[in-house]
């Protein structure tokens, strides 16, 4: 979404010095959209715009550039101005920047920083990936529960121009246990001489410091929540999380999850990435996968007693593999997505049984009437074996679909059962799994026909 | 997250006509937290729990409670009552519920609702699904420029209690163009003999009431906006949206998309839909996936001298099918989930070429040394006959990996390019695809090896 449009207008105003047209950009829009606008300068240009303006709105705009962006300017930044600009930034964001740099700049610049600062940075930093602490914020809204609605606002105003938000404020008892929750709104619709006590909610949603995210981001989509406050072990409030930050959240994890399911890793930033990197990536999957085809090898095998027989059944190999594999990919799609949204859970296993049993039966006769009619026109050396094809194609077809929908259903929930995660069980792997029971019921059927 | 645990406790104090304990309840936690334990009791139950509180607070928790619930209450609720709860209700909410009524009831209800609430009703219900004002809600809070602070923050408390939000503030002139953006931080923030005029930003991020409701995500993402406005081709405000509307957004998009991707059809209510309706949703790709699969078949046909010559060739077709599969599966997942990110774009056409034939040269070598190594274990008539099933296999292995990546990569930009959804690329498509590119490549390296 990165606009280019202003680019040689921001540049000439850089040539000539304009630092009041300069100043009136970086002014005019919500700090996110300047950052956008200047993200199509050169990082060292950006920095002589931000120069212009006075540090706590520069420290806005500089927080919203994208982190590679303010990585790259670092450098270019005098140790103690950067010092500066932490000390002001978002709590969230300021972590992901230090911890974005190289260890020799970090550790020049940190130094630098006021020691409160420098500590929460280093506490913020201590939590592992992907849980509720590496995602928070400190710089939360807090107040006792023993003030007036009147007194509350007045320290809330104190506090607005460097908290994530005021909109949602945290009630936190001596200990700095949490308490309760009250929202803005709610404080200026009280009277102001009541107690904030009194105003709060005491049923407070929070989530605690080493759950995962994603837990995070389903509590906040549950309850339409603006942030969910962080606690830890003892109840006690050590940061917030905002919807921004889930909204973020939410597509990393579906890039992770359809990643998953197309066997392809862990997700890599395709475009920088080496194909070294990439290829290190992509084959243990693919090695797998290899080692579960030599099964189906091993089927042919075995019976190749069968189609040497009757040469025209192999037509239908890559057909049958072909139905099998896409029927499955089907149900396993949609048991993953409905478990990792919540719509089905382990509970709920007999009824895919039966919903995925019925539902093959019906899309497997379909199929197998079309498979068997192909069959028809195969040339065979006797009418017998015309009519051997059509019944082994047209049956194996059924079993195969049934089969396939069934073992797809159900394979998701055993992996959650078992403790694993359900997209595991990629597209490429269940279509290989499924290659090697499909051959199997073919040709045995083949085989018990033939006998016939 | 529904919990049940205080299903009991609620259905004890409604035996005992507990009123106060009731509404205790109802107003300790926030609304949604409420409406959550209250998901537990049966609709009539909720029902009469809700009476204990006032018009506002009750309007607050039914509107907190799924759509389903809310449409199963509305017989059980006069129709005076449930038109007062209407003209209560956030705007976008009721919407959903009056078009999630039968026709009758609708009929019934509605003429008894405030004729300007009516109409804002029909209005938001006439949006295209999928749209920015299908999601919009009309509930928000604006200003005229021309007031000061200290005003504006009074007519904002008059406001709140049934705005979605008054935290944005949208700026509008006297024919209801939107001119500005201010933040109820901002207004606390200023010195309260300001104009609004003066404190607002003039640049304002803001979406077309036609607008897909992706585009919507993606503006509140990037921004990290609370709400976004909605304005008509003239400019004139007509709604906002709000970030928890799009975190479900999100997920929808998200299901909709992983569906596309395993060839399942639009999505549906999995648990409730009847077999017959999933057969029905399934059956479509999987006739195409079956008829597109003939062609392997045919070039199966084809290639009959050459596996009639050679027998143990055709125990090694599921394996380079499988392999062919995965290897294209993992690109198409790559590059369909960052074209949707908009990670990637059409212009990195050549990179991705380039980038996918790379890692297939890569991964297909070392796929093909394990193939070959198999192939050097099956028994063939001579020695002749093994060394070129080695060779047939692991050229072929290598060939149909490298092509299998470069297509896998390149034909969901080519479906972007030719304006179709990227996603239609789904795994069983791209597998069905490649089968029969991968057994031509196989066979006719095997007949080459075999007459050199």
């Amino acid at each position: 979404m990165a606009s280019t449009l202003l680019v040689p207008e921001l540049r000439e105003l850089l040539a000539t010095g304009n630092a009041d047209a300069l100043r009136e950009f970086c002014l005019r829009g919500r700090p996110a959209v300047v950052a956008d606008l200047l993200s199509g300068l050169e990082p060292e240009e950006v920095w002589r715009v931000l120069q212009v303006v006075e540090l706590p709105d520069r420290a806005e705009i500089f927080s919203q550039l994208e982190l590679e962006l303010q990585a790259q300017m670092v450098p270019d930044i005098e140790r103690e101005e950067m010092a500066r600009l932490l000390e002001e930034m978002p709590h969230d964001l300021r972590v992901d920047l230090v911890q974005a740099l190289e260890e020799e700049v970090r550790e020049d610049i940190l130094p630098l920083v006021a020691r409160a600062e420098r500590a929460d940075i280093r506490r913020l930093a201590s939590y592992p990936e992907d849980t509720a602490g590496a995602l928070m914020t400190t710089d939360y809204a807090a107040l006792p529960p023993q003030v007036t609605v009147q007194e509350a606002l007045e320290r809330l105003r104190l506090q607005a121009p460097d908290r994530e938000t005021i909109y949602y404020v945290y009630v936190i008892d001596e200990n700095r246990r949490l308490t309760g929750f009250v929202s803005l709104k709610d404080l200026i619709l009280a009277r102001p001489s009541r107690l904030v006590r009194d105003v709060m909610y005491t049923d407070v949603v929070s989530v605690r410091a080493d759950q995962d995210r994603e837990d995070v981001a389903d509590v906040i989509g549950h309850y339409d929540l603006l942030a969910v406050p962080v606690v830890n072990a003892e109840g006690v409030l050590v940061g917030i999380i905002t919807v921004d930050d889930i909204v973020e959240v939410l597509e990393e994890e579906a890039t992770e999850d359809i990643y998953h399911y197309g066997a392809a890793g862990e997700p890599v930033d395709y475009l920088s990435a080496s194909p070294l990197s990439i290829a290190r990536q992509r084959l243990p999957w693919l090695m797998i996968l290899v080692l579960a085809a030599f099964l189906s090898g091993f089927v042919l095998q075995q019976f190749s007693p069968v189609w040497t027989a009757l040469a025209p059944l192999m037509i239908f190999v890559p057909l049958l593999m072909g139905a099998g594999g896409s029927a499955g990919t089907q149900s396993t799609t949609v048991i993953i997505r409905g478990l990792a949204t919540g719509e089905i859970t382990l509970a709920d296993r007999f009824r895919v049984l039966r919903k995925e049993v019925t539902v093959g039966l019906m899309v497997g006769a379909a199929m197998g009437i079309l498979a068997a009619g192909r069959a028809w026109f195969i040339k065979t050396d006797s009418h017998f074996g015309n009519l051997h094809l059509c019944a082994s194609v047209g049956l194996a077809m059924v079993c195969a679909v049934v089969l396939a929908k069934t073992i797809g259903g159900l394979l998701p929930l055993a992996l959650k059962r078992l403790g694993f995660d359900p997209a595991l069980m990629s597209a490429p792997l269940i279509t290989t799994i499924l290659d090697s029971l499909t051959l199997t019921i073919y040709f045995t059927l083949a085989a018990v026909i033939m006998l016939a």
